[in-house]
């Protein structure tokens, strides 16, 4: 089958089918999306090879022992996990340190015509949900963890740096819990893109609060720290949502006199983001600036790349 | 009055005695503690000036507008916050903008015969309390902050990085709580002295857990901080407790991969630290390694600032 895959460069291949384990489902791909963390990816993040993609939808078309979700379109979570260690029990198997990660860590990943899942890891995608829609619910899951880790309600002050995929999504998701939110970007077209959640629209050297409740950076850069940082009150949260390369410098005394946290964030619940998918209160289509077929996926990587890129998607059956 | 002044250089100065204001307490100070904190000053921490001090315990000998406070022996609180903004008023005193730190942020400190704090700032100390227990109050107010923050109980894994003065208060009020504790220090002597804790005692080469639900950095340094991160479960919580004057460096793919929470910590509750003295279930007094007059300042600021010093005090009435 067709897949993109990672070795010593990137490239579009034929690879051999993959042979699900019989509590596999094996999904024919749908849409695959491409993340900021596929871009790291391709700038050494993580040592990665294999077929990339972890953000998909699709339909099952195999699943020895679970014959019912046979035809069903579904989403699925990525980490695999042994269920069996001492995290796994704690109810840390997102943190297994023997998990396995689709496209990202021992499992090939989604932009390839077929990708293999346990069936544990399906959820499926409600009729009304299109596949533009439902391939963001892995990366809105991600932002929805963001309500799981810290209280976020009605009263909560939330900062978002960063106006790109990830920073948008997670204004879409922070919205519903009617937090006052705040996003600073630097394109007007794309705050544009949220401003029926409501959000506050500032440009980057325009922010006047510095008694955020919760500064999350999305980013992807050390400065959209240091100002997420610089902008929370005293005992508030910043919340690292993205895939960094750089390291972080923090001031010490920034953190202990203003009793500071710094909190990182990585994959969500699913639940949530079909939720909300589902009922229409999030439609995150308009960040979908082009599909393309697999076969063109170095172009797709290449449009992805471009400052400013908002979602490229691929087509798998193209 | 007598008192240790930091201006160009530390020196022992006779100074204007203070004028209190009618709602503040003039209090004769019996000990004084040297902090790292003071010593960070002395490295230009905070780009303090003046009296410093700001562990102690003595008399009230004058208190206009509450003279039921006169005779009494006290601990104080060294925030004096200005009890109008939004931060007073949202709860959050501690963390005043415009708030002076008795000895550290624009108000004279307890290195002197007398030292002026606001009446509410008071808090009386039980007889059975001798004045180098009642010392430490402070100082152990900040180790019990820890608990504030964050649930730790008995089956919370707690790590401790530094044998120092702040690392052995730490663990012994977090000892209180039950939780499971490991010391990571350098010196059997020091950890010689939380023994009775029933904390595990570890050499910094000889940590094998790398599953601490919170690992505390007590060292002051980089390299204690990075030990802590490196031995945090995911989703486990790093606490900066010390002041470090280098900035750290954090690699944000650990933050955010395994979602670890890096939490600053500064002042804390009273009320648990004098009653742990009260009942005797925390002694801090084999931490003194000596008292000495106020005369001679300089020299027990010498003594505090060696390689691992323990807990040197002043008594201002010599």
């Amino acid at each position: 089958m067709r897949a993109i895959v990672l070795e010593d460069t990137l490239h579009v291949a034929d690879v051999r089918a993959p042979v699900p384990e019989p509590h596999e489902a094996v999904i024919r791909v749908q849409r695959a999306g491409i993340c900021g963390t596929d871009l790291a990816i391709l700038r050494g993040y993580g040592d990665v090879r294999g077929v990339l993609g972890h953000e998909f939808v699709g339909e099952v078309v195999e699943a020895e022992m679970a014959p019912q979700w046979l035809g069903r379109r579904v989403v699925a979570e990525i980490n695999v996990s042994c269920g069996r260690c001492d995290r796994c029990r704690d109810g840390l198997g997102n943190h297994c340190s023997r998990r396995e990660v689709v496209g990202v860590r021992g499992r090939a990943g989604a932009m390839a015509e077929e990708v293999i899942v346990p069936v544990e890891n399906l959820h499926e995608v409600p009729e009304s949900v299109q596949d533009d829609a439902a391939v963001f619910v892995e990366p809105l899951a991600a932002a929805f963890r963001i309500a799981e880790q810290l209280e976020v309600t009605d009263g909560t002050r939330v900062g978002v740096w960063g106006d790109g995929r990830l920073g948008l999504l997670v204004v879409m998701a922070l919205a519903t819990t009617g937090c006052a939110l705040t996003v600073v970007g630097r394109h007007a077209r794309k705050l544009d893109l949220v401003r029926a959640t409501g959000a506050t629209l500032r440009s980057s050297d325009d922010v006047l609060r510095t008694d955020f409740d919760v500064a999350i950076d999305a980013t992807g850069t050390a400065q959209g720290f240091a100002d997420a940082l610089a902008h929370v009150r005293p005992r508030g949260t910043v919340v690292v949502k993205s895939t960094l390369s750089e390291p972080l410098s923090i001031d010490p005394s920034r953190l202990v006199v203003d009793e500071i946290s710094v909190m990182g964030s990585r994959c969500g619940p699913f639940e949530p983001a079909i939720a909300a998918l589902a009922a229409g209160t999030i439609d995150p289509r308009p960040l979908v600036e082009s599909v393309y077929p697999l076969s063109r996926g170095l172009e797709a990587f290449e449009h992805a790349a471009r400052p400013g890129a908002l979602k490229v998607l691929l087509d798998p059956r193209r």
